[in-house]
C-alpha cells in the first residue's frame, strides 16, 4: 500500500548505525541527516525565510494544533498553502496536532473517534478525528504529514502503554485511509513507550500499513537520555532500512549526535529557538547564558569557531546589552545564532558521515565541551 | 568660532522654502532632506543594520540618556564608539538627553548647574551638565551631537519660556566650550517655546555662539500641527542658509512635507517604528491597523505602491496573524515596512525639488489620502 520510499541512501557509517542520505518531497530534496527548525505559528520564530535560506536550511515544522485554532487552514488553504502564506521556498513537514492536544492536558479528551479539546485561545469546543488531521494537514500542503498519534505519558504501565499505542495503530490506518494527496508524504509514528517489544510490535503494525516514513514519538518527555537512546536504538532496529526515521521533538545537541549515531534521519526540537529567546547560547564550548554579568566587557563573538551572521558583526557585549533591554533584535540575532549551530552541527554531521569518520567527530564533538 | 559648514545646498524650490542638499559627516555624506529612523538604545527596534541599509537609511539617531544609563558611554568608547558596538556604517546623530530629562517630570531637577534626574531602571541618582552632554557624545562618537537644552512645556508663560530659553543658551555656550573633538558636529537647538520673537532672539543668540548646525526644539509637544508648522517657519527664517536645520522628534508624513516645505533639512521621529510595533502602517492612501479583521482574508500587501520587503512578499492577511499571534515577525516586518514608507517618502520629495515641482507632489500626496 506504501509507494515508492521517498529516501535514498548515500553512504552508511561503518562505526555505527549512522547514515547519509536524502528525502525527495514535491517540494525538493533535502540532505539527511537533517535538524528541521521548529515554525509553530506560520514561522519560525524571530527569523525571516530568507535568514533561515542563508544558514541552509531544508525543512522546517508547522504545528497542526496552531495553524487550525489561528489562522485556521482554510484561510491558509485559500493562499494555495503554507508555504506561500508564510514565504517559504523549502519544503515542510506539519505534525498531526497529537502531542499539542495531548500537551493540553485537561481540556482534552481521547476517544476511539477522535480527540475532543478546548482551544487555548479562546476555550472553544472543537474535535480533531484522525481523518481530520490528514485533512488539515493536505489544505495547509505540506510536504510531510504526520499520522495523529495518542502521546503516552511518562510513566505508565504496560497496560495503559498497549491501550493507546493499539488506538494509535487504528488512528494510523485511518490516516492511510484519508489520505488522498498522495504528493504530500505520511509518516506514522511509533509509539510503545519504554517497552522494547511494544515499541517492535507498534513498528511492525504500522510498517504492515505502510507509509512513506516512520517517527519515533513518545520520546523526550521525562526519561534519562540513556533511556531515550535505548529507544531509539530498539525502534530504529525495527525499521525498514529504505525509509526515513524521524525522531520527534529531539533535542539538545548531544542528543542530535546520539540520535545519528543510532540510525535517525530527522530530527525537530524547538530548543535553538526557545532557548535564544532565553538569552541561552549554543557553542562548541556548551551553552552559555548571555546575560551574564561577566560578558558586560567581552569583545569576542559568541563562538570563536561560529561564522554566522550574528558571531560575523556583534560581540557578546552588545548581545548582552541587547537582552538586558528587552529590544526585539535580541531575539532576532540570538535565534540566527543558535540555528546556525544547529544546521552547522548537522553539516558537520552529514560530512563525517561521508568521510566514515564519524566516531572521531563524536568524539572531538564531546571532548570540546567545558561549561557543564 | 563655527567651523566651515558641514551642508551643501543643491537647490533650492521656486515655489517654497524646500531645499535639496546634503550633509557632510566625518562618517560620510547624507542627502536632504532626510528622515532620521530613531534608534534609541543602540538598536532601530526590530530591524538590522541591513535592513536599514536596505532601505536606504543614512542616518539614524541614538538616545543619550538611554545609552549612558544603559550600557555607559565608556563601556561603547571601548568598543571604538557606537557605530562599531552595533554594526551601523551610515551616520548617527545623538540627541543630549534633555528631551528624555525632561519627559521624566518629578525624577528630573533643572539648575542653572545641569539636570539632577534618576535613572528609570534603578532609581540611582544621576547628573548631567551641558560638559558632561558633550562628553557623553563625544564618548559615543556620534556625528552630530545636540547641545544640552531645557525643555518647556507647552503651554507656558512668556516669562517662563524666557528664563527657559535663557538658560538653554547658557548651557549651549558650555557645550561649545567643552566642544574638543571637533570633527563631530555639535548643533545647537532653538527653544522659545510658541513666542515667534522669542525664537528669533534664541536663534541669534546661538548664531552668535556658532554651531555646526542648527535644531528646532520644543515643538511637537501637544500644540496644533498649524502652529508648529507656522513655529517652524518663523524659525527658519532666523537661521543661516548655509547651515542644516533639523525639526526634532517630527513627525506624521504629512509634518515631513510641511516641514520640508518650510525649509527643514532633517527630522527624526519614533512614529514609524512605534506604530510598526502597535500594527500601524503607513500607506500612500493613509495609517491602516493591521489587527482589522477587515484584513482577515486579504490577499493583497500593505499598500500596492510600497516595493519593501514586506510588501514584496507577504499579505496583509499573513500580517494581520502574525500580529494576532503576537509573533516577534510581526514588529520586524512592521517596522520594515513603515521606515521603508517614511525613507521612501523622503527620497520622492528630495526627488520633487530636483525638478522643482514640490508644490504638485505635495498635492498629490494630499490628494491620495483616504483613509483618515
Amino acid at each position: 500500500m506504501s509507494q515508492k520510499s521517498p529516501f535514498t541512501l548515500h553512504c552508511l557509517s561503518t562505526e555505527c548505525d549512522a547514515r547519509r542520505g536524502e528525502v525527495r518531497t514535491r517540494q525538493g530534496v533535502f540532505q539527511t541527516p537533517v535538524f528541521m527548525p521548529v515554525g509553530t505559528q506560520g514561522t519560525v520564530k524571530a527569523v525571516t525565510p530568507e535568514n533561515l535560506m542563508e544558514m541552509n536550511a531544508q525543512i522546517i515544522l508547522g504545528n497542526t494544533y496552531h495553524l487550525f485554532i489561528r489562522p485556521g487552514h482554510r484561510l491558509i488553504e485559500s493562499f494555495g498553502g503554507l508555504h506561500r502564506f508564510m514565504n517559504w521556498k523549502g519544503s515542510i513537514l506539519t505534525d498531526s496536532g497529537g502531542f499539542q492536544i495531548f500537551s493540553l492536558k485537561e481540556l482534552a479528551t481521547i476517544t476511539e473517534e477522535g480527540a475532543a479539546f478546548r482551544s487555548h485561545l479562546d476555550g472553544s469546543k472543537l474535535f480533531l478525528s484522525p481523518e481530520d488531521a490528514v485533512e488539515v494537514q493536505q489544505s495547509l500542503g505540506s510536504d510531510i504529514m504526520m499520522c495523529l498519534d495518542t502521546c503516552i505519558p511518562f510513566p505508565s504501565t504496560r497496560d495503559e502503554t498497549i491501550r493507546a499505542t493499539e488506538l494509535t495503530t487504528r488512528w494510523a490506518r485511518r490516516c492511510r485511509s484519508a489520505h488522498s494527496r498522495r504528493e504530500q508524504l505520511l509518516f506514522g509514528i511509533v509509539q510503545g513507550g519504554m517497552y522494547p517489544e511494544l515499541r517492535k510490535e507498534h513498528a511492525e503494525a504500522l510498517i504492515d500499513i505502510g507509509f512513506d516514513g516512520y517517527a519515533i514519538g513518545g520520546l523526550s518527555v521525562g526519561e534519562k537520555p540513556q533511556i531515550m537512546y535505548d529507544m531509539t536504538r530498539e525502534t530504529v532496529a525495527s525499521l525498514p532500512a529504505d525509509y526515513p526515521r524521524y525522531l520527534m521533538g529531539v533535542g539538545t545537541p548531544e542528543d542530535l549526535v546520539e540520535g545519528v549515531w543510532r540510525g535517525v534521519d530527522m530530527f525537530d526540537c524547538v530548543m535553538p529557538t526557545r532557548n535564544a529567546r532565553n538569552g541561552s547560547l549554543f557553542t562548541s564550548k556548551g551553552k552559555i547564558s548571555i546575560k551574564n554579568a561577566r560578558f558586560r566587557d567581552d569583545h569576542s563573538p559568541v563562538d570563536e569557531e561560529c561564522g554566522c551572521y550574528t558571531c560575523r558583526n556583534y560581540s557578546r557585549a552588545y548581545l548582552r546589552h541587547l537582552f538586558q533591554a528587552r529590544e526585539i533584535l535580541s531575539y532576532h540575532l540570538n535565534t540566527i545564532h543558535n540555528l546556525h549551530f544547529y544546521l552547522t552541527l548537522m553539516a558537520n554531521i552529514r560530512k563525517a558521515i561521508e568521510k566514515d569518520n564519524f566516531a572521531r567527530f563524536r568524539q572531538d564533538f564531546y571532548s570540546k565541551l567545558e561549561y557543564e
